[in-house]
C-alpha cells in the first residue's frame, strides 16, 4: 500500500511529539517511560491508517501498544485517530521494522501484532516479507518468550509461505483460522481497515497465532 | 464416509488374494515379495473407491503402492479397478490404518498419502483424526527418514487443526497449497474421487506435504 501524498502529515507528526516517535533507537530499553502506566507492551509493525492499534488500545488499557508505521502519511492518518482519542497507553512510531533489535530490547515487548502484511509476491522480494526468517529472529529477540506473534491476512500466497516460514523457523502453531470471519465466536476480533475491506468482499480472512519455543 | 452394504464386495475379495492382503501384520517386513519388482513403497490410508492409488500406481511404475481402507465396500469398489488394470506394483490392504506399526516394519514406507479423510470434527474424536499425534508417531516409526507426507483435503476445520498438529508435533513443513485448483501448474496432482466432486462445487482444496525431522 503506497498513500498519496499529503503535505499536512509531516507537520503534524512534528506538532505531536506526545504521540509519534521518529527516532525509536534513542528509546530502547525505556519505551515504558512513554507511557502513564507501566505495563505490558504490544506492536503493531506495519499498522497502515491506525484503526486496529487504537481500537487496541481502548479495548484493553491494562496494556501499553505501539503502532510501528514506515510511511509518513499512513502514520499521519493514525496520528489523527490518536489526537481524537488521547490514549494514554498508544504510542505511534514512524519507523521501519527492519530496525526492530535497534528500537526495542531484548524481552521488552509482550506481543506482536502483523495485519495484512505486503505480500511481496515475488520470489526475488522474500525478504521484505515481513514473516520471512530475518524478521522472525528479531522478533524472537525483542519479544518475551511466553510472548505470542498475532498475524492476520487476506493474501493466500503470502499465508501460505508464512505458514512454512514460521514453522521452519521452529515456532510454534497455537491456532490457525482459513476463514476467520466464518468463526462462531469472534467477538475478541479488532478489525483492521484492510480486513474490514476484504471480508466485506466475502474473500476470506487467513489467522496464525504461535510463538517461539521456550 | 460410510458406504452402502454391497454383497459381492466380500466375495470379490477372497476371490482375489493376489491383490488384497486381509492380513497386513503377516506381511511385516516383507511387502516387497508382494510386488513384481523390490522398489520404494508408498501407502495411502483411507484409500476410499481406490482412484488415486491405482492412478498413481498407473503414473510412477518404478514405485510400489498399497492402498489401505478400513471398509470392505470401499476396498471392493477399489479392486474392481485393479482388477481391469493389472497393476504389478499395486497391493490393497484392508485394515485399520491404526495398526500401522504392526504392518509396517521401521523404515519399510517410502511415502505416506493422506486424502480427504474423515473430518471428525467433535473434539472427542480427536484421536481419530488421521493427523493426530499418535497417528503421526505411527507414520514417523515406519518412513524412511527421508520420506514425506502428503495430505490433502476439502475440509476447513481439519486442515487448521492439521497443520496445528503437524507443527506441534515436530514435523516441517515442505509447502501449503490453501486452494490447490487455482495453482498455475498442477500437472503433478492426481485426482481423488472426493477431490474431483469438491472441486466441481468450487471449494478450495488445501494441501500440505511435510516431513519428520532428521
Ligand atoms: C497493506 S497495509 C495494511 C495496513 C493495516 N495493518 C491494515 O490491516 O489495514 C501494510 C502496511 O505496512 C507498512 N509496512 C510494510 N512494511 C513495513 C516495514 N518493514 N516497517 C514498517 N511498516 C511497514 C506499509 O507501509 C503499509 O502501511
Ligand atoms: C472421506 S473418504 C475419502 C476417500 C478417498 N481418499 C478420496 O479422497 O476420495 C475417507 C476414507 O478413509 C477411510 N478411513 C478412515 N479412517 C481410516 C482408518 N483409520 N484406516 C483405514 N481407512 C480409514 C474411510 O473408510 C473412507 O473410505
Amino acid at each position: 500500500m503506497r498513500l498519496r501524498n499529503k503535505p499536512w502529515a509531516k507537520p503534524l507528526i512534528a506538532e505531536n511529539p506526545q504521540y509519534v516517535v521518529t527516532d525509536p533507537a534513542a528509546l530502547r530499553g525505556n519505551w515504558q517511560s512513554r507511557f502513564e502506566k507501566e505495563q505490558p507492551l504490544y506492536i503493531e509493525i506495519g499498522m497502515g491508517k491506525g484503526r486496529f492499534i487504537v481500537e487496541m488500545a481502548k479495548k484493553y488499557p491494562e496494556r501499553n501498544f505501539i503502532g510501528l508505521e514506515m510511511q509518513t502519511v499512513a502514520t499521519g492518518i493514525a496520528l489523527k485517530k490518536q489526537i481524537e482519542a488521547k490514549l494514554p497507553n498508544l504510542q505511534l512510531v514512524c519507523a521501519n521494522g527492519s530496525g526492530l533489535t535497534e528500537f526495542f530490547e531484548p524481552n521488552e515487548v509482550s506481543g506482536i501484532y502483523l495485519n495484512f502484511s505486503d505480500p511481496w509476491p515475488k520470489n526475488r522480494n522474500e525478504k521484505r516479507r515481513l514473516t520471512y526468517k530475518s524478521f522472525l529472529a528479531q522478533y524472537e529477540e525483542v519479544m518475551q518468550p511466553t510472548g505470542h506473534l498475532e498475524f492476520k491476512t487476506d493474501n493466500r500466497g503470502l499465508f501460505e509461505y508464512s505458514l512454512t516460514s514460521l514453522n521452519n523457523y521452529g515456532m510454534e502453531f497455537d491456532q490457525v483460522w482459513l476463514d476467520l470471519h466464518q468463526t462462531p465466536d469472534l467477538t475478541d476480533n479488532v478489525m483492521t481497515e484492510y480486513e474490514e475491506k476484504f471480508s466485506q468482499k466475502g474473500q476470506p480472512i487467513y489467522k496464525l497465532e504461535a510463538h517461539f519455543k521456550h
